[in-house]
């Protein structure tokens, strides 16, 4: 058996490169997993332009499934050889946050992000599970590698996106930017019982995909303001509710405009490009007072949470798969992380697969 | 213009009869709708067997669509010859229940139904709505009357069955039998994000139904304990929510047995039938801390309501037509109602043309 | 009988006056009631100052007591005599944004709130009570006008800052400004089981009167940022909750630095007098993604709201007649509501008597 | 340092004694407290008269507070010689239905009540705590042992039932039996915002302590039928909640009959006594469709809902200590044991002290 093993890291910023690093050993609560697969993730692009600073030869990466590799002496339940998906977020569910609910703001703000943030990341042969018994959720033979690792995060995200939306059965919503997050939300509104799906996007090959995963109209914002197209799609009084999946301030602004009274805003979208605060037009919000509820979240850990998420695509409701544009061997992950970078090629998610 | 029109009315317990009626006036806050097409509810069959006492010549039927033929001084915002759909249940929405969200028990238990149990029901040529400006929803053109009468009771109240169960994405439901409004439960789940849902049936036709609206497993208790056929489906878990749509005291039984710990049981049978109490198997419910949950309910009214699941119809998420399985003019009426009380020939639900 | 009475209007900006009017005629589902008690609310001197445009001698007023002095053709449950509270918000209960529970945006946004902007206030000897079924609570014998004229508005509006804050028994909370509505919420908040109440206010009257209500800690931001104060009191955590009840854009942005990640911030300031877009600080908001959670609310109406508060009162749980700082004549209006609108005197309340 | 403890056990059904057993030493998630308080809970008068099957010498006891004793080795952010509090429920956190939010179905239907069912209990010198960083609470300066051993069931216990009924404010309840566990409901009830809290008792002192704790009325079942007192106390229409604390047959019943349509009925009594099934009187359910939601809960565990409860203590909000009626020193525990059994003296909680 081998004791060392690449891992794609982060250099500095603008920096990336492949090291050989050792095969970790988990501590008495954690598990190592040895990937068979991943996604990469904008976010990691956020973190090489230097949105979070991060240590040198940190690993990359939080969207990865693989093989038990190795058990922590306290971790029951498991056995090695198991096929095991981990969310993106690897709360402990033992601090105050955790009890109460919030996994992802586990020990503080956004703590539950733990991977690259305050450990190495799973974009490697190999990988820590922390708090592993309750992070790990075995993946059902009916269910692919390719299919499971969606469940990390983008389907975690996006679905969040939609449940913090608290849809009745036939409201309305608008879903801004059909990036992955964006597509899943799309996925996660069709799935939640929306009546009516807008879905806002340039690009022809996301409106399509925006189309398949159950949009029932599309706003192409380059026509004009989209907040206006929504208000002719609903009859001029707004949708019930309305997802920030884009991150941009204009957008969070749009997302409240767009909603009627007694509308929900809720934000998925990463607003760390642009260093302002983000803005509440006041005459839409009703100075205050229209009944409007906005809700920024980050998708919440747990093996509960990955298991539901699995059980949907292993009884054929959804499937993500074709958001994967791009495959490619972890060989050629750097190559994949520039393409990602620079959104060439209509790419929307690179599978990375691991021998 | 003719003032008088042909009700199909209750005579006495077990009989039942065709008159002529005055058309009625509409007082106020009341409209008058000429029926253009119905469905018959078991629910009637229940009371011509004197289930609910009602006085003689009182008109049967509360699941119709129509088109506006008179208005009230006081109703604004509709036009006399639009198409509308009004719910089975038609709450006053200004008492104190109505206020507090519980328009069904609107001025006391079970108040909201009014149609036949507190005045004239709308198997009849002409019918009236109280409340009309709150429980009047137009029909949009794409919807059929077919389609829209659906929307009055069967998906309103399979739907609630589902709501109440307060499912998180993925989780497991089992509904207990596949009639009209267990079957509607069934779409529902579907449209919930339910991952797996079991529907309980033993009749074939139904149970394909139940596999076309969304189901998927199917269990049959007359091949034995069907909670013990459910836990085998689950890993002997049970599921997270079950919904009794049956009406009968063991299968209420069985939905608490059937449920996991944290789990949700919702009523929407009619348990008039069987005189005797619901019970709870006490092992099953933890000795009365087993974090579960109990809820009855009726179907709540309002144009808001049917609004938004004609939108499910109108953008093609759901189709509930295949549950007519025959179809008659209200010229025969009376045939109808006697082969949905003896239930012959398959039937689920007979849709009632007028002319 | 008369058949005019005196009523308190707006002349034009910055003009009022009190001036001869018809005591108005209900229709079928309206009321009148004969005015006896009445408190002035800052939102007058915002209406009268230019904040909402209205009509030249539109009645002034919406925090008003009485008796009914006549009923429309339509209601029913009610008598000629009895003594009632009415909501400052009086919605139809009818509409799509009424049926979904959002009633303060009646028929639109804020449309609930009809006195003064849709119709004659209730700054009058007689006025008239839309929807009066629903909006009007006859008041129990053990409660005087003035405790019930305090449930119109205040203390509806400062229990719905609470409300939207979704405590859970023993949660920490910071109120933002101590004004009427302020101390509402800080009633409110007592009443609600929160563990640790923090109030802001730097008017020592004011101060008194929060400890008085509830309050285990003031923060008098005059002697510095409010937040860190806030931190220091929380071991540098912050809250579960904050409540704006300013209405200034500071103080928004200081709700969201305040509370911890999982936090809820409750709006109901009235944020008309400074027209710029609320903030929201990126990251004490997580850039998006803290599980924060924004509530910008206008108080519900109906009797049963009414019902349920005056019942707080008429148990002794709670009595906000501290806030009535003086008391003069409806004769004397016009010199109550220039001290309302200069702030003398330490004024909270005034009560308006009517003869 | 000694190596072995007095402890607190059970020999057979029927037979308790005080017997020596090593004190227990931590594995890496767990740790051990020293006891310096307990209250006896009637739980384990059921547990010694055979209602859970436990092994012969099994400590008894799950009301326990202490100071660190030893910590395993993955325990982080404790010290030893803190006073801590440890709730009656000790769940993992990390299991499926604790990821769920029902810490107290911990592993499985009530596995979240570890002590004594499946491990010692802590009425001993010295007691192990699982998952102990998520389970201990470090008391504040300002709360006595006395005052937190309150926490660790009652107050936990009595609250569950009152939140689960999910009050608005100034509703009414009506709280079934106030042993100790009913008497924390009605400080619950106060806490939480109920308007008229009907406390249902036949015992004097009992009554006193529940007028103390924030009953308006009183209703003696020994007087007439409890539910025709309610609905005289509520002008006929029933509360809106009801809380079953006392576990028996007909109580629950009582509750479905006492609470009006829409009403909440929450259990939070131990119904092993009478093996019946619970039954559901079928008319006040409205046949099913009355809206009556029934939920059944055991009080959930962790260190963030004992520093809650603790919080309302400190700042003078709540006070549980009058429950206290006898006192013993740990030597004295078999007497007060046997009083507890027989409820001789008027007996509500005996608190039992550690040298």
């Amino acid at each position: 058996m081998p004791d060392t093993m690449r891992a794609f890291v982060i250099k500095g910023v603008g920096q990336t490169a492949v090291v050989e690093k050792p095969i970790p050993e988990p501590g008495p609560n954690e598990a190592v997993v040895r990937t068979t697969a991943a996604l990469i993730c904008t976010s990691d692009v956020h973190t090489v332009r230097g949105a979070i600073p991060v240590p040198a030869d940190r690993t990359l990466g939080h969207e990865s499934v693989g093989v038990i590799h190795s058990l922590g002496s306290a971790v029951t339940g498991f056995e090695i050889g198991q096929r095991v998906v981990v969310g993106a977020v690897t709360p402990c569910f033992a601090c105050l946050p955790c009890q109460r609910g919030f996994t992802s703001q586990c020990q503080g703000m956004l703590g539950g992000y733990k991977f690259t943030t305050q450990m190495d990341g799973n974009m490697a042969e190999y990988f820590l599970v922390p708090a592993a018994a309750a992070n790990m959720a075995v993946i059902p033979d009916d269910i692919t590698d390719e299919q499971a690792v969606y469940c990390t995060d983008m389907l975690s995200t996006g679905f969040l996106g939609v449940e913090h939306c608290e849809l009745q059965l036939g409201e309305t919503i608008a879903i801004f930017a059909q990036g992955p997050v964006g597509l899943a939300a799309t996925i996660g509104a069709r799935l939640s019982g929306a009546g009516f799906i807008i879905a806002v996007e340039s690009r022809p090959e996301r409106q399509k995909l925006a189309q398949l995963f159950g949009a029932d109209a599309i706003v192409d914002f380059t026509a004009g303001d989209p907040v206006e197209q929504i208000l002719a799609l609903t009859g001029g009084e707004g949708v019930d509710a309305a997802v920030e999946a884009f991150g941009f301030p204009q957008t969070f602004q749009d997302c409240v405009r767009a909603t009627k009274p007694g509308g929900r805003i809720t934000n998925i979208g990463y607003h760390g490009e642009v260093p302002e605060p983000l803005q509440i037009p006041l005459v839409e919000f009703g100075l205050g007072m229209a009944d409007k509820q906005i809700y920024g979240g980050l998708c919440p850990g747990g093996s509960g949470r990955m298991t539901r998420l699995m059980r949907l695509i292993g009884t054929g409701k959804i499937d993500p798969t074709p958001m994967t544009t791009h495959r490619f061997p972890f060989s050629e992950i750097e190559a994949a992380f520039e393409m990602m970078t620079t959104k060439q090629d209509g790419i929307i998610k690179p599978l990375i697969q691991f021998a």
